[in-house]
């Protein structure tokens, strides 16, 4: 949950006065977002979320975030679509952060998601890989595999305080992953961070996706074995295949994959796990004082590992060979 | 801000399916309230606020609470309505707690209020007061006179950690409130914590009254001494008397204050003044580890007490005598 900075009512009227957005209806801090402040804004013409980006996100990023998400909803994907100011940016200042207001978008995320949100999913991450060509800018993956080692080091000397043996077994995982990483993997705009949290619903059919505040250039089979680790593992930590089907058949259903993507998904998966794992890890070990988000179990994404590395071929995850 | 409570989409639906809303569009927690979980509900059938609430309301209130908007809604109050669910009771459970969904107000709470805003809310609150008449049920104020040297006996070892001869003043002054406080002034049902938090206006004009679970019977006029306190300071601590008169006024609009009242008026704003130093002096003195909530400095109100001291008729405050 967020909403870490405090926004005043004459504040917010004054960073109002760019917009033509008409009176202030309501406008109240929601529990959304980990990384940054989000506000419901209700004004007379439309619903809106204003996000004040704390310090986690890097201001140089945000006109690709901001890009990128009018990219993808004029290329007819459902996510939110930041509204300019009347001097035609989108990206403003209040209470001494930057700030945008993007779109309202309707749903609700699913906590226990079934096949079919699972086929809804991957389809829409197609349809986002899709729409995201042609797009001009580019933003490197800050959290790729060679930032691996330097993210494990930040954690390395109390990683056995956390499970027995962690620091050996990332340390020897870190390096196979070097050695097995695929380079030549059909690249793209990936969404990076396409959890349950991120994907809305209205009743059983999926009206958009959210939160694009980790996206950037990295290969597309990548995103996909993000969400395989997302959204098809039960809570008991037990691989579903048939979500798993499920998820590869409705991304297959707009883009099927290539020979080389089927058959890096394995240890695209393996990196996914240890991607989250890292930067869970790093959390566990480093809550600030007075923090008002709980960090997520590290654990859970090292027996994700310790599954994909069972793993021989895709056609264990559901993928039709 | 709030949000303490997680509620799933699962058990979310399984709650609404007592009720006829429709399907739900968008569901989130809010930071607003201090006592209990809000989340913002939008349905087909418009948009609700769902409280979940927490351990510090009594659940035998709540058909007070719940009871006291509907019929001041009635009565033609702006203020939130509680929703009916299909066996026409307005309280559920969910989550393992008391639960009602009311309907959503529009507005905004002004931080820095001025002479006109105070003038809407007394007209506003004398509304209220008016509204009131003929309410079936009662509840007495548990936070009332008789309540103030139990609860000072709950922060009295340690107030002068807090300031100085706390302790020593707090007991002059219960003393003499005892002895000074009006025993026959006009009852009524009293909002009893007034804020600017709990009035919404959209720009000039109040659209609504919220937040009644601090509502109970007493004096009439101790409700406007509560909110003189709350409205009528500056953030140097300076009493404005433009401010005060305009509350003054506003109230007088609609229900003119009676002889005892206007001569009572000081000693109910010393009483207010205690009451709010009072539980701030708790709160401060007992923050529970990993609060969400900063506790308000309870000196602020011990300045306002020593104000309303120096006072000797209510003329000072800017009432028309």
């Amino acid at each position: 949950m967020a909403v870490y900075t405090d926004v005043t009512d004459e504040a917010l009227f004054a960073f109002l006065a760019q917009y033509d957005l008409g009176a202030v209806l309501s406008f109240k801090g929601i529990a959304e977002g980990v990384e940054n402040s989000n506000f419901l804004l209700h004004c007379e013409a439309g619903r809106f979320i204003l996000t004040l980006y704390e310090k986690r996100v890097n201001p140089d990023d945000l006109p690709f975030f901001l890009g990128l998400m009018e990219h993808l909803a004029e290329h007819d994907l459902s996510c939110p679509l930041p509204v300019k100011r009347r001097d035609g940016t989108a990206l403003g200042a209040l209470a001494g952060r930057p700030a945008a207001i993007i779109t309202f978008l309707d749903g609700v995320s699913v906590r226990k998601p079934d096949a079919r949100h699972c086929a809804e999913t991957g389809r829409a991450l197609a349809q986002m890989h899709l729409a995201g060509h042609g797009f001009g800018l580019s933003r490197p993956n800050a959290l790729s595999l060679e930032h691996w080692p330097a993210l494990f080091e930040a954690s390395r000397a109390r990683a056995d305080d956390v499970a027995e043996g962690l620091g050996l077994e990332i340390e020897c995982e870190l390096e196979a992953l070097q050695r097995l990483w695929p380079c030549d993997l059909p690249p793209g705009v990936i969404h990076a961070d396409l959890f349950p949290d991120n994907v809305f619903f209205i009743g059983p059919k999926l009206s958009g996706l959210i939160d694009f505040y980790f996206a950037c250039n990295d290969a597309l089979a990548y995103d996909l074995a993000i969400c395989l680790n997302a959204w098809c593992f039960e809570p008991d930590g037990a691989f579903n295949a048939t979500k798993g089907r499920a998820l590869l058949q409705g991304y297959q259903s707009l883009r099927p994959l290539e020979v080389e993507e089927r058959d890096a998904l394995p240890v695209l998966a393996r990196g996914a796990a240890m991607r989250f794992l890292l930067t869970r890890l790093y959390d566990w070990l480093n809550v600030p004082p007075g923090a008002l988000v709980k960090p997520k179990n590290p654990l859970e994404y090292l027996d994700k590992l310790r599954f994909h590395q069972t793993i021989d071929h895709a056609g264990e995850y559901g993928l039709d060979i």
